[in-house]
């Protein structure tokens, strides 16, 4: 495979991709600056149809699918799987500026520059805009990819409510943007992602590039844990059952259970609900939310094991009731060392500094390992912070992730 | 004072005061049977109105004072301070029949019944109720007696505002208890308050009555703790800054506390805010209760101390930045040994058990005791329940702790 190290002498027009990442930013901004277009309503496919726009101004052609990705097609020398990159456009209720849309803005600028270039590539070349990668108003995040991948049956995801009880089916039929397509039919031979790293490594090592080679496996629970409501200046502290303290030992817990495992294991209690919630009443019952990953499958079961014994533990000793309630079960995710072997290649040519790295969060290229190679490239997210108006990449670390990105593409489909 | 050993064959009307009771709790009792006749409400100004109407036709003299606090006043043969009972009928949002209620109720029937019996006491004998000793609807708590006692200046209690912005000299002056009469200008010579005892002992000992010697110093705190908000998946353990964990780690240290300091220490947490409480996401910010509790003020101020020091401690291990307001602090409150003892000697002379005990609630006899030698009878709640439509205490009890009331009044006054 020769054409791997031929050299690409092009690079990415990045005063149109930063112009363009700014006109996406600009729908629907909210005051505080942050981007609110949540999946399928108006402001989501304000985005979709501008970049649809500039898709087609490329010359690609544009498929939709049934579960409303849209996909946009560069012809290659041959007719064969393309050589696929793309993200999301959807974002959480006050997300930032590159989550999502750096990947298929910069996905956009690749497939561009080769036509301005008049380059061919022998494999055809693709762009996916995935359907509600976010969750945040229909369950399950990263939809559209896994519909694509096979993973989840696409009646399911048709019927997904949101809030408001509007299905997924209801919002693409509203928009328009329920296509004629068969989900996943354009099988890739493997697929690129860039996106932001959404966490502190890169920015805290001062590393312009990461090259995803594994995603953590998730395990999500809703734990309620009923104890009983009491006076607490009566009740004698040998006579309660605190539902709120068994929150509290909980997530003690968790932080406890993570820091002894070590390696990348990593236990989160980011949400506790109590009720009544005063002051002076012991709590009747707490919602508490527990998030454990680890790359490793066997690690990750093994710290959902030791949950469960020490809530087993604090059940009896504490006189309390408690249920637990699975919400997400995903398993780790290995990437293709062939292509996460290009993108460091890529990377060294462009004299660009890379480490290996692990995703802590989902993203559409875990899906899409399911069905060919796939890999990832990160760029620092200053502060580490994302899923907000103070989510930023340097524009040089920008345009250095879309550069690789233009790179591994021209390699991986010459 | 040989009047204290005279016998007095006489009992409460225990089916008039249970009629009583029922039809106050008949005033806007919600849906799961509960009773909302939050301060200075219509609801609560019906309950005044009619425990109003049975005062006047036993032929009390009426008071109302500048707070709203109703005293209606029986003659002695002397002109001199009277014996006082009282105690309030407001609830919580969703009270019980019994709180507060009882000792209106009761201390009426002590008056009617000597009334009834056509016995005078040496000393007058007054009957209060309290407004707004529940702290529900406006802060503080306690409120009627704590100006009464000179514990509050008129004006600030006046002043004193609803979340939905109204005062409580808007609803004095709306429902015509803006009363003339100087507030604690009735100076008692004793006051004693029977009250149900909103925590499990006396149920659980299986023992008809308690007799108050003490109330616990109480202190509040909004502890407000700002972390980091970041992605539950991509920072690792050792980069966080978890508003959260440190929430958990003070609920658990609050009860590891209280349960090593033993005693009469009781600590809680019943109040935890998580921001953004998403389960993906490290919380930034924590607001956090802390209920503190002990009858011995050097003892709770040494509770309080060693708080501060773990919270320093865990400021400077978690990099987090921690904001403790004071809402409550209170110094606990000893009763008169004298009233005490008349109170278990009138016990003794009905052959009802009873116990000495604390009360880990707030009452207002504790305002009084700032101005007159008080104590308080206790009778049991059924599973120690009580701002519950669930909070029962059994006829029984409730005739004996009234009988022991009028007792009580008539040994003080005779």
């Amino acid at each position: 495979m020769t054409s791997y190290d031929t050299r690409l002498e092009l690079s990415v027009d990045s005063h149109r991709m930063f112009e363009r990442i700014e006109a996406l930013a600009r729908i629907n901004r909210l005051e505080d600056g942050s981007c609110c277009r949540l999946a399928l309503t108006d402001a989501d496919c304000a985005g979709r149809q501008l970049v649809m726009q500039w898709m087609q101004n490329a010359g690609l052609k544009i498929r939709i699918d049934q579960i409303g990705n849209i996909i946009g097609v560069r012809a290659g020398l041959r007719d064969a799987p393309p050589v696929m990159t793309g993200s999301h456009l959807d974002t959480v209720a006050s997300g930032g500026a590159y989550d999502g849309v750096l990947g298929v803005v910069a996905g956009l600028e690749a497939l561009e520059r080769l036509n301005e270039a008049g380059l061919t590539t022998a494999k055809p070349l693709a762009l996916s805009i995935f359907t509600n990668e976010e969750g945040a108003r229909f369950q399950p995040d990263m939809m559209g990819s896994l519909v694509f991948a096979g993973g989840l049956p696409l009646e399911e995801a048709l019927a997904a409510t949101a809030e408001d009880g509007v299905s997924v089916a209801d919002e693409l039929q509203r928009t328009g943007f329920s296509g004629k397509a068969p989900c996943g039919e354009l099988r890739p031979c493997a697929f690129v992602e860039l996106h932001i790293e959404q966490g502190p490594i890169l920015d805290r090592e001062d590393v312009a590039l990461g090259v995803v080679t594994d995603l953590q496996g998730i395990s999500w629970r809703e734990l309620s844990i009923r104890g009983a409501a009491n006076h607490a200046g009566t009740t004698p502290m040998s006579m309660r059952s605190d539902a709120g303290y068994c929150a509290a030992r909980t997530a003690v817990f968790v932080r406890e259970l993570a820091n002894r495992m070590g390696g990348s294991q990593v236990g989160t209690v980011g949400s506790i609900r109590l009720e009544p919630n005063l002051i002076n009443v012991i709590p009747r019952l707490a919602t508490v939310s527990v998030d454990l990953r680890n790359t490793q499958g066997a690690l990750l079961a093994s710290a959902d094991r030791e949950l469960d014994k020490f809530l087993k533990g604090l059940k009896e000793s504490e006189g309390v009731e408690i249920t637990s309630r699975r919400l997400v079960r995903t398993g780790p995710v290995v990437f293709d060392e062939r292509v996460v072997a290009i993108i460091e290649c890529v990377a060294r040519d462009l004299s660009l500094p890379i480490r290996r790295m692990t995703s802590g969060a989902g993203h559409d290229a875990q899906m899409m390992a399911r069905v060919c190679p796939s890999a990832m490239i990160f760029v620092p997210s200053r502060g580490g912070v994302s899923h907000s108006a103070k989510e930023f990449t340097e524009p040089v670390h920008l345009e250095a992730g879309a550069n690789t990105l233009l790179q591994t593409m021209w390699r991986l489909a010459a």
